[in-house]
């Protein structure tokens, strides 16, 4: 058992502050099922596992080198982010933030505030098997706990990265990998061929969309055609069909 | 001003629960967003509109034959299902609950359970220009707040139906208009060709997908092709790629 003013305790309890999950490059994940995902897929960026004194760990867990804290339902319960807590928390390193670019697939978000969308994002980039998600300057924080609980564990699965978008773009287009953005000022899909392999998805704010400085920067600003009335989509809707919309035009 | 006690009021609370918004087939929807798309789109269904004492109503609104009452600050706030509320509620009526079938092209929902999904899937619905979207038995309430705010709107665009859809599935069958369910077990969607320019689209629980039984009475089971690791899509994600498939297959 650890109490309240070990120094463990006081990082874990820091580490619910973008500012600190930033310094330390760490971030909590929560319940049973993430934590499993964690020690499952991506076990070498768990640092640690905490569990509330009465949670049973589960004994096929190939736990090894991480290390295991038992901590008072007290201290459980300060340490959790949500309502219920399920007893079990990781702490986990942030995956390769400095991660060297090379031509690949890759979705860049911009200025998204809505946490939730955010980790939906992050879960589609990863069903489609892409190379890593940008998150723009303006964007709410990759690592806080309600992107983490809706992305269901995509975090393990791709890098997650806070990078500038403007640097990046300018990276992307010195490695040829062309830039799509979407806009309801872009040509339709229909109108608009793809010919590389690679590319990088540049989507935007729930309320303006990406903004027309970085949209300025795309090779292509393409649209959805909708026969509708609704004036868009949901931001991770529109994502997953431009997402689909490209996979099905590299895989053709 | 009418007083907490009046037979209006009373009726308004109600209208808070399933029960009576499915009893007198009306709703209540909030802020000067969405009373304006309701007032502006889809006079004839906006009942009446319900502002607090301190709301200033725009004067270039097309209020016609629709009642407004100014209520005291303290009934709006137990009117209001907001955390902030903005001052003004629309009562509306469900639109055409009652619609006879006719081929076209329809969104089904089976046990979605999440508003915030439902209300997108209804937004998503919307933008392709849909004819009506369905919600199963085991589906979310369709006009409870939550899906109405996530929907931005789009209840006054097309008809939002609860109904078995079971029943539907044999109706639309026979009517010759191809169901299509999503399921992680059908085939992928370019083996699939589509050659009605009508069809259902099932899509189902976010855990779980479409009921077995429901996905044995469509023609053909479809399933996104997906490359990455996530176990599957957000279910409006997945419904926002097949709408645009079945739309592009559709237009091509």
């Amino acid at each position: 058992m650890v109490s309240l003013q070990n120094e463990k305790v006081k990082l874990w309890k820091k580490l619910k502050t973008r500012k600190w999950r930033e310094r330390e490059q760490m971030y909590l994940i929560e319940g049973p099922h993430l934590a499993q995902e964690a020690v499952f897929s991506a076990k070498e960026h768990v640092h640690s596992i905490l569990i509330d004194e009465a949670f049973h760990l589960p004994a096929d867990w190939p736990l090894d080198s991480i290390e295991v804290f038992q901590v008072t339902h007290k201290i459980f319960t300060e340490l959790s982010q949500t309502e219920t807590p399920q007893g079990i928390i990781a702490v986990c390193d942030m995956k390769s933030s400095s991660l060297a670019l090379k031509p690949g697939r890759f979705l860049l978000v911009d200025g998204v505030q809505d946490p939730g969308n955010l980790g939906t994002l992050i879960r589609t980039a990863d069903a489609f098997g892409l190379d890593a998600i940008y998150l723009g300057d303006g964007c709410v924080d990759g690592y806080n706990a309600k992107t983490l609980r809706s992305a269901q564990g995509s975090h393990f699965h791709l890098p997650v990265i806070h990078k500038n978008l403007f640097t990046l773009a300018d990276e992307m287009k010195q490695l040829n990998i062309p830039l799509y953005g979407s806009s309801l000022q872009g040509d339709e899909l229909h109108q608009v061929k793809v010919s590389s392999p690679h590319y990088g998805l540049v989507v935007g704010n729930e309320g303006n969309g990406a903004s027309p400085e970085l949209l300025a920067q795309m090779n292509r600003q393409v649209k959805i055609p909708m026969a509708g009335r609704a004036e868009s989509l949901n931001v991770a809707v529109a994502s997953g069909i431009l997402l689909y919309w490209l996979e099905s035009a590299r895989l053709a």
